[in-house]
C-alpha cells in the first residue's frame, strides 16, 4: 500500500479509537513507524488528512444512494441502503462524534458537506419516490419530501444522540448494536405509509434487522 | 429583581447573543455594572450559572408536557405544546447549539440531563397516547414509543441540524421562522397516525404554524 494511503487508513484507525482531539500528526506518523517529515511531505496538516478521509466517505455515501438501474425496487432494497448507511457511520464515527466541530474548523470541508447534504437530500427522496413506486409505500410528494428530511436528520443525529442521551456513564461504550437501533427508528418512520401488502414483510425485516432501543438500553 | 436573578439573566442574554464560548464571568459582571467579586459571590463560577439556567429551562419543560388534568386533549393541544418546546429551545439557544460540549465538561449536568431525558420520553410518550385516546391518530403501542422517540430526536437535533446543514454562508443567521420550521417536520411525523376525521384539521394547523424548511431554504 502507498504511503499515502496508510497515512489515511491509520488515522481513520486512531481518530476512531482515541478520538480526532487526542490523536496529533505526532500519533499517526509513531504509529506508522514513519518520519514526522516523512507524513508532512504527504499531508500538510491534520486537517488536510481530516478532508482527505471526509472525502472518501462522501464518494462511499454516494455510490451507496444510487438506485439500481433497470429495475424496480425491493424491500429488500430498502434494508440494503440502510446497512450500508449505517455501517458508513460506525467506519467513520469519528466525524459523526463531532461534526460541528470539525466544519467549524474548516469552511471549506463545510461548503462541501453542505452541498453533499442537498444530493444525499435527493437521492434519498429518489429513493423514496422509487419505494413509492414499486407499491410499498403510498404517500404523496410533500409526504415523501418531509420523510427523506427526517431520515437524513436522524441519521445524522443518531450519534450524537447516542452520545448525549444514552453514554452517561463512562463505562458504556458506543457499539455497533447501538447505532444500529437507529435503524429501527428509520422504519418506524416510514411504517405508517406501507401498503398493505408490504406491512408484514417489511416487520418482518425490520425486527431480524435490528432491535430497538427499548430492548437495549434502560430508556423504559 | 435581585442580584443573582439579573446574573442569571444577562448571562443567558449574552450566551444566546454571543455564543457561551466567548462570554467569561468578567463580560456578564460588566454587562451589569457589577464587580467581579459581587458575581463570585452569588456563582464559584461559569459552570455553575450554565447549570443554574439549565435547571430553569428544564423545569419549564417538565412544566410544558404536563397533560391538562379532567379533560381529553384536542388538535389545538398539540400546537400549543410544539410551540412551547420550539420556544424553549428559541429562549436558551445557547444550550441546544452546543449541547454536546455542555454535558461532556459537566458530568453532574450530563447525569441530571440523562433523567431529564428519560423523563421527557415518557411524558412525550403519555401525551401521544392521550392524542390516541382522543381518537385524533390511531397506532399502537410500539409506534407511539418509536414516534415518541423520533419526536424528541428532531426536537433536540433540530438546531445542530440547521447549523450543520443549513447555516454555511456566515451571512445566514439562526432565526426563530427558521427553527419554526422543525415543528412542521415533527407534524410530519404524526401526520400518517392521524384518524380520518383529523387529517384535515391538522393540516390546517400545521400550515398556519409554520412553513416547511423546502420554502425557507434553497434545499430543494
Amino acid at each position: 500500500m502507498k504511503t499515502r494511503d496508510r497515512i489515511i487508513q491509520a488515522s481513520l484507525e486512531l481518530f476512531n479509537e482515541q478520538g480526532e482531539r487526542n490523536v496529533t500528526t505526532n500519533h499517526i506518523a509513531s504509529h506508522l513507524g514513519i518520519s514526522p517529515g516523512n507524513l508532512y511531505y504527504h499531508f500538510k496538516n491534520k486537517q488536510q488528512i481530516i478532508f482527505d478521509i471526509y472525502l472518501e466517505y462522501e464518494a462511499k455515501v454516494d455510490d451507496n444512494l444510487k438506485l439500481p438501474a433497470g429495475r424496480q425496487l425491493t424491500v429488500n432494497d430498502k434494508l440494503i441502503y440502510l446497512q450500508a448507511i449505517f455501517q458508513g457511520l460506525w467506519d467513520y464515527r469519528f466525524m459523526h462524534r463531532d461534526l460541528q466541530h470539525l466544519l467549524a474548523n474548516d469552511p471549506e470541508l463545510h461548503k462541501r458537506y453542505n452541498a453533499f447534504f442537498k444530493r444525499c437530500l435527493k437521492s434519498t427522496q429518489e429513493i423514496y419516490f422509487a419505494i413509492r413506486e414499486a407499491g410499498i409505500i403510498s404517500a404523496n410528494d410533500e409526504d415523501v419530501r418531509a420523510l427523506a428530511l427526517n431520515t437524513w436528520i436522524l441519521v445524522t443525529s443518531w450519534f450524537g444522540f447516542m452520545h448525549t442521551n444514552l453514554l452517561v456513564d463512562k463505562n458504556q461504550k458506543e457499539s455497533q448494536e447501538l447505532l444500529n437501533s437507529g435503524i429501527y427508528q428509520i422504519f418506524a418512520l416510514e411504517k405508517p405509509y406501507l401498503t398493505e401488502d408490504y406491512q408484514q414483510p417489511v416487520a418482518d425485516i425490520a425486527s431480524q434487522l435490528a432491535k430497538s432501543l427499548h430492548e437495549l438500553s434502560d430508556i423504559g
